[in-house]
């Protein structure tokens, strides 16, 4: 198998109401590509929050008690704990310069997804600005995958990816908060190794490792490369419109050890 | 930027004492490719603990009454759980069919790293056979990588993955145990966002996501594609052989709140 992962050239910044499609199609000819069926688009958070108008002026945020006490404990703007807090299920660790939660989706992640890099809005102080993930990123990507059905008549997969951190190691990794038509977690239970004996790893991450892989291509410090084409993976199964999107990464509570 | 990963083809079962270099020239032969200065090759790391001869038998552990204490509890065999323990520096989470350790290399993993599938050795029950992880990793990579440039004069990065199970997602994900010629972490700290404002992600697992997008291309259930060449990658820095491998990703204790 051969997988090749491009960085879709001469994407525009993105603005709120901007159609993402368009802007991809755009590059596509830029790039003299056609998508074919089988192709994984990974789009990054950011365009779809930005294309989402997903800013907050935390101007408009009044802090709760709560978000204020919290807020002294983890060394953070209390206008920006509350922001994270509204986005949140449930706080998983506080300490002095972090606050990891239960984001709404379902995903444990540091500030609810909340970002304030690459973000700008004309009137409003930097400070101030914040970009929430998507409200459903399994409904973004599925519109987008729609829209790209009815535009070029095509059916391709869409992940969206974001950077988060980890337990255990060091720096970020690119992984999967959407998914429409792509089998997020490859399962091989009651498969056989070579030998003919049952497999020890029953479960592969397959969205995330996809994620991860475009967000090298992506890169961090400009988001010059939000979208990156990723031709020639080979499934292993018929994709099951029926595994709802990236929801079987989310590993439940009960079965989670580390929060 | 476009990455290209390409399985390798036709690496036969590797047996103690292969030379892995061998069977990857003889592979790209095969292919009709040349190795190219700043190529990456992700090697599974069960291919690396095979060629090494880690295969240890059951047979030969006799458990101390920790292990058998702690084999009740997880539900394990003891002399596995002996087997795990030796591999380790210390016990993060036990469970039941859960025994997640520090390993000697400094990563948190499952079992210790010990594997017991897609193997098998003559005369041994395959319920007595595992296979630890190399002794080094970083060594093996380090070798495997200064043998090629003996061999072929081409300055290749190497990079050993496994599959790793994560806290608060499911499903596992390829990632990097021993690194040779790349920059593990990378890291954008002082880096600045498009707008000119300090970046909020600051380091990112770039070995990882190379190891994890190599995943996809090795699948499970086989050994039949335990290599995968990525060509195209552009390090945002000249790399820096100081950087010690993969170490740099392993995530000091007193900076970890999940163990």
């Amino acid at each position: 198998m051969e997988l090749s992962f491009t960085g879709l050239p001469d994407i525009p910044m993105v603005k709120p109401g901007d159609n993402l499609v368009e802007l991809i199609i755009d590059s596509l000819e830029h790039l003299g590509q056609d998508l074919e069926s089988g192709d994984v688009l990974v789009i990054a958070q950011k365009i779809v929050s930005k294309a989402e108008n997903r800013y907050l002026d935390l101007k408009t945020i009044e802090p709760s008690s709560l978000a204020i006490t919290l807020a002294q404990k983890v060394q953070k703007d209390p206008r920006k704990v509350q922001a994270i807090l509204d986005q949140s299920n449930e706080v998983v660790r506080a300490s002095p310069g972090v606050l990891i939660v239960e984001q709404k989706s379902g995903f444990v992640q540091a500030n609810g997804g909340i970002d304030q890099s690459n973000i700008e809005v004309k009137g409003v102080d930097p400070d101030d600005l914040c970009l929430l993930l998507p409200e459903n990123s399994d409904v973004s990507a599925e519109k987008i995958r729609a829209e790209i059905m009815l535009r070029v008549g095509v059916d391709v997969a869409v992940i969206i990816n974001d950077s988060l951190g980890r337990p255990w190691r060091m720096g970020t990794l690119g992984l999967a908060i959407g998914v429409s038509g792509f089998t997020a977690l490859e399962d091989y239970v009651g498969g056989e190794d070579i030998f003919g004996r049952e497999l020890q790893v029953t479960q592969v991450g397959a969205a995330d490792e996809m994620a991860a892989g475009a967000s090298l291509v992506m890169g961090q410090t400009t988001e010059k490369t939000p979208v990156v084409l990723v031709r020639g993976y080979q499934p292993r199964d018929p994709v099951d419109e029926s595994l709802r999107g990236v929801s079987p990464l989310i590993r439940p509570k009960d079965l989670d050890l580390f929060r």
